[in-house]
């Protein structure tokens, strides 16, 4: 399958969603984790069909986004989907705030682990939980994983829950079989509840397939709840439908007893256009992959090349680059003097956690290569 | 400007949403609150536009919907609204559960006054908050109004917020000016706060217009929050953009202090389309109003001809007539009689309010007049 090329700067500045409205004409944005790429033409031809029918009322039901997700997942990932146990709703934020709701009581321990996509931060106190920090081991030069004894520490002085971002945003860490089965095993242990968000799972680039925390163990499938979504692969994330799934009597019995509303929320357009994704957008999603997997790489290169002593680890998944700029001497937010300066914008490193993004930066790469190319010299000039 | 007529059966049934989605090609669905009428052209144009243009990331803020939405309610209702003064959300729902979470301690007591929007009874708890009943006064013959002591004496009582229906769904009711200054200052002495749902507020019909809860008083504005969304007017529901408005700094306070999320899980479709129809969908809307005119007076006609004894009052706003079906003789739940016998479905009445909906039934009119006679015809032959 050919590649997909990221539409022209003309046409992107007609968006008004907010990776394009948000910064003024002379600012390249690198931010929000929205993509270049025309829609799959199936997905933009349901969406005209949908306009055409005026169909613009409530989704009648979870079941069709479920039942095409379950066969996207069983082609893509050999994760077996039964659709009875999906819940759509509006976004995958949504989806943990409310599996958090019911996985803890007011002023439990949710852990995160940072760097890590900010509105973290913000789900846990939501749901009224309290978060708890235990963040990732290593970096950059060897790779990252979990903290897995830090976790279990975590869990052992009470925490009830744990997001687990599953490939992980920002450093686009896809965790092993072994480590899945692991973290299920110690949720098992202190009987808590591990959320799992996938969001990004059919954005990984196949060296290190990732694997759906439900498919590990037993022990997953009754200690986890994966949340996710069409919305990352195929750039539908303003449409609004995402799916909670789980695979055991214990998630069930989590699922059904959120607010019947929750469902209600779930956007009509976001339904249709999941649907016509997960079935028909697979040759676009391979063609989007290919042309990320070639950014992911052009972007080492440039940093080899005009940005030396960046920090950089090409990621396994997602369209994202955790960048170390401290040999910029920029300080703690070089996203500051990148957006001043350079006129590119990234996001603040900080903003993924206090500590550990000091320094960083976020950079999204799901553009054309030449804007790419433009992004890092803008930035190597503005040293 | 020309009335708006329904769309064929035949089209209809090609739509998937819920009105048309849940039931038997053998039953009329009259129930859940869509209407038939193909989609304002604007409307559609801005959709089809937004596909073209892979329009589908992020909405990146709630200002230029809620600038539409300040030209749109000067114009129509006099209500002059401050665009920096509204934050966007998914649904109507989903704001007021929001600004319940900031008006209430969990336990604290909300008042609602049935027969009122089943929802209504679902939103309190989810944000941990007691339900307080407090039924209108009146009924189908003299009309209804609000129970003002039974409010005053709830506030007195430890209610701390109150979800007012302005207009009111199911009866269609809409509020005096005087009812809704008194309503302000009980409110103002308990020091408690107005959730103000306004979503049918662009549908009344004018002898009685609706008004605009922020507008009556400075206790309206400083104990009220209006949440709103061009979604019944111009049958957006499944698209997902709603609007919290305040007008005071108590309002915005609250307004502030909900999560960050909360806005950013509108939808950028939906604010695409609503802003297209508060811009340009006037004419249309009037063409709908008309249609729906002629539809409240015409079910008048009906029922006296085909189903004498069924109490009926002609909406003041709302596309949705409140049926008292006791003469028929089918018990507390006629509707189950109706959707089995006649295969007409409609709301059970019940759903309302246990006691004020026993025999009680809510039917939707926007739809054709002929769909409207054969659902009368068919209830009348099931007798
Ligand atoms: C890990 C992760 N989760 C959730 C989201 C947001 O998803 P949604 O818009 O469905 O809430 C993002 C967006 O970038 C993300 O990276
Ligand atoms: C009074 C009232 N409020 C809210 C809603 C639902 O609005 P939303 O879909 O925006 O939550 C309805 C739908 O019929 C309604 O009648």
């Amino acid at each position: 399958m050919p590649n997909i090329a990221a539409e022209s700067l003309d046409r992107l500045r007609t968006r008004t969603s907010a990776k394009w409205a948000l910064f003024p004409a002379d600012v390249l944005p690198l931010p929000v984790a929205e993509m270049d790429f025309p829609l799959a033409e199936p997905v933009a031809a349901a969406l005209h069909d949908a306009v055409r029918r005026s169909d613009t009322g409530y989704a009648a039901s979870s079941l069709p986004q479920a039942e095409a997700f379950a066969s996207f997942a069983e082609t893509r990932f050999g994760w077996i989907v039964d659709p009875a146990r999906v819940t759509s709703t509006a976004d995958v934020s949504m989806g943990i705030v409310e599996a958090l709701r019911q996985a803890t009581k007011p002023g439990d321990g949710v852990i995160i682990t940072p760097p890590i996509y900010p509105p973290f931060f913000d789900l846990a106190p939501e749901a009224s939980a309290r978060i708890v920090e235990v963040p990732l081991s290593g970096g950059i030069g060897d790779g990252w994983s979990l903290d897995l004894d830090g976790i279990d520490a975590a869990f052992a002085a009470g925490a009830r829950a744990m997001v687990l971002c599953n490939p992980h945003n920002p450093v686009g860490l896809v965790h092993s079989v072994e480590t899945l089965r692991q973290l299920a095993e110690i949720a098992a242990r202190h009987n808590a509840t591990i959320v799992s968000d996938e969001i990004h799972g059919a954005l990984s680039y196949g060296e290190l397939p990732y694997v759906p925390f439900l498919t590990v163990s037993d022990a997953a499938r009754e200690h986890g709840v994966a949340v996710t979504s069409a919305s990352k692969a195929f750039n539908l994330a303003g449409l609004k439908c995402a799916l909670i799934v789980t695979a055991s009597e214990r998630g069930d019995a989590l699922r059904a007893a959120m607010p019947y509303e929750v469902e209600w929320r779930t956007s009509i357009f976001g339904q249709i256009a999941s649907i016509a994704a997960f079935r028909d957008g697979g040759e676009w999603l391979d063609g989007v992959r290919g042309t990320l997997d070639e950014n992911r790489r052009l972007l080492a290169t440039l940093l080899a090349e005009q940005l030396p002593g960046t920090g950089y680890r090409i990621p396994d998944a997602t369209y994202l680059a955790w960048l170390d700029l401290g040999a910029l001497g920029w300080g703690d937010r070089p996203a500051e003097r990148a957006l001043d300066v350079a006129k590119v914008a990234l996001t603040p490193g900080v903003d993924f956690g206090a500590e550990v993004g000091r320094g960083h930066a976020r950079l999204n790469f799901a553009c054309s290569p030449d804007l790419l190319r433009e992004a890092v010299a803008r930035i190597a000039a503005a040293r």
